[in-house]
């Protein structure tokens, strides 16, 4: 495990505080809280707007747009693609975290659906999520990964370079690939499974480093080295997954040079 | 209050711990976190999901099918029905949470329509929202009980006769009649009236254990005794109602065998 | 800063304990939870419902309607006038907490529209939403107030004349106008600023002492002050935002005299 003497997540993170963007979030009802939460002790300002008549504006104000289909409807799916149109226009990054595709056709159409009408610049995904969008043997249950058959480096690489865009694969290892390259974080802690919401709530974190910094798939490393950290901060001061939550937000809002510096977990390849 | 030697409590969690039943809900908004949460560190796997155009082909490849009209419309009951008949159709267990029944029409009338169209195999709700699907005297403040006359006992056997199904009355003392039993679980915490969700999560952890037990009432009854026993448990280690409800979550994820056997208070009748 | 002989705060706290006021709100997705909880810890019954076809009868047994346009939709607005309108006829109190005014027409156009067709009894928001219904020089990033022209004590004033109601501003000190008179809160702590949910909770709280003493102006300000200090005691329990927002509802569940009469502080101009 090397240090990336190129990743200067912390550094990221301090421009999340400084510059506070806007993330404008159309999630699913359960993690709501948490998505909006996270972001904030990130140091951003979350904003979640799902009414088809103020997306566009609610967009055109914000710093990143995220994307979740964890509760979604057909008529949510059309005003998401309203918004990410819009996104794309002001070319602010679009994050698509495609929940439970898989597992119903609905959403693995609806998925499909957002990839193919708007430009996702971070599509994120459990590994049978992604996998089923990569057209791998992969199955979902729920909206929990069930199984990857083949390389899951392989198989978000080659997902990325047929969307040209980055490609963010969450689990054990998270691995990240755009622009050419792939990184993997070996961050986070096994409680970071054990309550609901780690997943969309590492979507929000992605939006909020990929508004400071361009290399989206640099700033999607760097955001799930740094929520990993807090996870693994959390899981030191927490008695289960109840109060592991409340210290997640606790660490995540106290990350510093030195935690980060001395925990990040990250390798590069080619 | 004598142990139940035919009631294997922890037997069943360690069912639920280990096949992982995925655990469709189709619920209200307010609680739709806490109840896949505690779904979820009871060791099932939840998923929130109400499009029309899934809910059918969710139901498919789930254990149990949890509904609750909390935050009800017209069109999420007709959803919650198409749901329901999926899982009839598949002998999945149904568990109905009938949220403010007595306190608006709206309410009352789709529970009686979701009772009238597909086969609930637990009706869940506190002395008041049953004793008005009873047609007893009966009053619900909101979503709270505010009175009962007559017998609860009475009330519960009298209406799962009439349902032919299992009756799941929540209070002081929790009442469930299924299968010509009727058991009376006295664990929880007053703790537990203090936060909003105590009811709704009790109706998803019921859920859980009917997926990996034919006999709905006696698995509704120890579903509600390790809930309870996880409440008691987490009320030792609280300062509040806010601390409580993490503690809560760690409690359930921790539940072991001593405590299960050493704190359960069920009794059965007839 | 000198205490208030005609305020008694902890009176009207212990009126929401006893009676036990149901706060009917139609709120937003995010904070539903917290508006719930925070209602409930403080001792009143909390309704959320939001059906066209149930909210003039849930009105018609509450003691205050609070309405919150957090994720509005039109649709959602239109049944909050119609709740407003069945909560004047019966005289109960109608707070609003008009979300994100200014940051989208949408947002500002149905808070114009809910005041222009119903009678809101107090309107809250922050310095900027309220500014920017005010006419005032104001600007708000998302659901944030970003800046706010002129003197924030007129601005309230002004309003409040002009509505004819109580105006309550939140920020850093705390502004409610109504009844020809102005009251300053600077109870609070800057913990409350790093999460979530901390206005929509203040406006669910408002609801509860408008549910139990009449002059909606001085309930406000009493609610905010019990509120503020609320925060002001978790935050010193807290570690972080996390554990701070447990903290909270312990103590608000706690809220004793003492604490109340030597904390408040309140000011009243003219």
């Amino acid at each position: 495990m090397r240090r990336l003497n190129d990743m200067d997540a912390y550094g990221m993170l301090g421009k999340v505080r400084q510059t506070k963007p806007l993330i404008h979030h159309i999630t699913n009802w359960v993690t709501i809280y948490d998505c909006a939460n996270m972001t904030r002790v990130f140091g951003a300002l979350p904003v979640m707007a799902h009414a088809r008549e103020e997306v566009e504006e609610m967009t055109g104000i914000a710093g990143a747009l995220v994307l979740n289909i964890g509760t979604l409807t057909p008529e949510l799916v059309d005003t998401m693609i309203v918004a990410a149109k819009a996104a794309n226009k002001r070319k602010i990054p679009v994050v698509f975290d495609a929940v439970g595709t898989g597992a119903t056709r609905l959403r693995t159409d609806s998925a499909m659906k957002i990839l193919a009408e708007a430009r996702v610049d971070v599509l994120k995904g459990n590994y049978g999520e992604i996998g089923v969008l990569a057209g791998a043997k992969a199955q979902v249950k729920g909206v929990e990964s069930a199984g990857l058959e083949g390389d899951p480096q392989q198989v978000a690489l080659r997902l990325s370079s047929q969307l040209k865009n980055t490609v963010a694969m969450t689990g054990r290892t998270d691995i990240v690939s755009g622009n050419g390259t792939t990184y993997l974080i070996d961050n986070g802690s096994p409680m970071m499974g054990c309550i609901v919401g780690t997943g969309c709530m590492a979507a929000s974190i992605i939006g909020c480093f990929c508004a400071v910094e361009e290399d989206y798939a640099l700033a999607s490393a760097a955001a799930l080295a740094c929520y990993g950290i807090a996870g693994e901060i959390a899981s030191t001061r927490a008695e289960g997954p109840g109060t592991f939550k409340e210290a997640f937000y606790d660490a995540a809002y106290g990350l510093n040079r030195s935690e980060i510096e001395s925990m990040l977990k990250v390798r590069k390849l080619r």
